[in-house]
């Protein structure tokens, strides 16, 4: 099992990665105030490990309130949130009940937003069982849901008591969720690490064949990129740079989500799209070369990841852009590459340079 | 114009007491990092003071999106909160974008919230106009609304950059909000201020009149109060005393709240009767005397407010305060009277002493 810590001004945290986590309740009833969790999963992985873990928890003297919630991101709203609320209620949990959300990245925004406002706050674990949300959104606090003009826009910064990515479950991830949760991980490489982008275009097969060992690795080397720069910047309130960077892509993915519906195409697959159009973008504003654009396509590729977006047109991608939580002060806030391995967020991009970006980057 | 600062760990704020405030619109102004700000109100206060503060902000060069939400504790839920949401979305409000919340406390709780969640929280002041959230709801950073299930369930710690209490504004508060104010004002002598409260008792009368003199004594002496509690103990976790010595009454309160349904008595109404159920049971456990609970109910009569509970039961009493957030680990902790001017919180109340005191302190 690999230890990871996360340095926060607030509280820190640990993120223990490994096999077979789900099965040893002892690690999570170690960070119980009092031995009472509400367990909050989805439709496909409570019989998967929901179960399982309910019974264990049980087994170690805990009281366990099982939520489980419609699988998908059409369900990260209110209506959503309500139910782990009323459930919560009913069950009569107070402020020292723990809630464990058991799934995928929509579980832990909903889970960790109920957490984060029922009475005004109570102890949250993450048990990720997606490779993006346990490389991306079980990392740095960030919680929430969708509303109908746009995705995460409300939400609060909650972070967990304890993080369990247990490389187990994701044997029985669908592929196609693999690979989504693989262009985050390319996205540490591209922003701020090159070395550990060197080593994914080593091993792009062996992680996509899943091997335990090379998974394990590339879980902790994300988890520690993401951790390092949530540490510095916990609240997303640095002028430059900082936990923005983490968004390369995202803008414009962002505007794919959106603008195709939620659920039609998934976050990392939109993500994935969106950072080409971020390299294409650094290309001419000549920061980047066309060898280096390439070569995040072919990466993307190996990945099974699209490398062109959705094709809305430009003018409905800047507009979808614009609603973005990127823009500050009314100007669009992009993350783009000044070489591979070093991200920067710059607000001077020419609409024009922008829409050809997109342009070169859809789908005829 | 008087001052007062609140400090807290995270970041401290002022407040500022005086006359005709709301047409200063450079005391807001000097804290918006934008010149942007949603105006949150009620169909009361907005022709009262809502459209002269827009036209002075807008005079000084600031965006005003007016947001008018219908008046009443019984509108503080979720439905009222995404009319906020979805005003600021329409609007294009981004996280530089201010909110200001122009009422009493349902306005503050509800604009707090919207401030606290959306985009993961954005700059807030409070300019409070009534008596209660002058003295209570507008310090201390608590924010929410209410669930079927109960009183303020959904909520989050959310501290202001600034708070206005413009004492003008209690010159047009009917006069049974200004008495179930004036519950929380004693509560402040009651729990920690004993000279604060014989110079209420030496004072009443004047400040029913509502003399502008003895209300801004009184506001900022009560604000001093509850800022010295908040900031010792600012996200309520303290296991004795702390945060929670604000509640006397509360739990009692609540009940009769939610028993009744939100909105038959005012929560101040409430307050009252449940403090003075707090010093029956005190006297009961041979903390204080016959003579004070007398000294306590004869107070409250002189602010026009109830000193009897709604008769409900002793047994839908503990029934419904059983429900209530200062349950800790499934046990009662009250807050309780040692003498007058100190309060404790205190878990080992007997049941039959808690429904005793109920049944001594209810209509028949």
């Amino acid at each position: 099992m690999r230890r990871l810590n996360v340095e926060l001004a607030d509280r820190g945290y640990e993120i223990l990665i490994g096999c077979d986590l789900i099965n040893r309740p002892e690690l999570i009833t170690a960070e119980l105030p009092t031995p009472r969790v509400a367990l909050v999963t989805n439709a496909t992985v409570a019989p998967l490990y929901g179960d399982a873990m309910q019974s264990g928890l049980q087994a170690s003297g805990v009281g366990v309130t099982t939520i489980v919630l419609p699988d998908g991101e059409a369900y990260k709203t209110w209506e959503s949130l309500n139910l782990i609320f009323d459930a919560l209620l009913a069950a009569r949990c107070d402020r020292t009940t723990t809630i464990i959300a058991l799934g995928g990245g929509v579980v832990g925004d909903l889970a960790g937003f109920a957490a984060a406002t029922y009475q005004r706050g109570i102890p949250f674990i993450q048990i990720p069982t997606t490779l993006l949300s346990q490389v991306d959104s079980s990392v740095g606090g960030k919680t929430g849901i969708n509303h109908p003009r746009g995705k995460n826009m409300v939400g609060a910064f909650w972070q967990p008591r304890l993080v369990l990515a247990d490389i187990g479950t994701l044997q029985t991830l669908p592929a196609r969720e693999l690979s989504a949760g693989m262009a985050e991980v390319i996205k540490y490489g591209l922003i701020r690490d090159l070395p550990f982008l060197e080593w994914l275009e080593a091993n792009m097969e062996g992680l996509m064949a899943r091997d335990g060992e090379l998974l394990a690795l590339a879980v902790e080397r994300s988890c520690a990129n993401k951790a390092a720069v949530v540490a510095a910047d916990e609240y997303e309130t640095a002028k430059e740079g900082g936990r923005a960077l983490l968004n390369l892509g995202h803008t414009f993915g962002h505007a794919i989500e959106t603008g195709m519906g939620y659920g039609e195409w998934l976050h990392g697959e939109a993500v994935a799209a969106g950072m080409v159009m971020a390299a294409e973008l650094s290309r001419r504003l000549g920061w980047i070369a066309q060898a280096d654009v390439e070569r995040i396509t072919s990466l993307l590729r190996r990945a099974n990841l699209p490398v062109s977006g959705a094709p809305l047109g430009p003018a409905r991608y800047l507009e979808l852009m614009s609603h973005d939580k990127k823009v500050v002060g009314g100007r669009l806030r992009l993350v783009l590459l000044k070489r591979l391995g070093e991200a920067v967020t710059y607000a001077e991009s020419p609409a024009e340079e922008i829409a050809a970006a997109i342009e070169a980057c859809c789908l005829a």
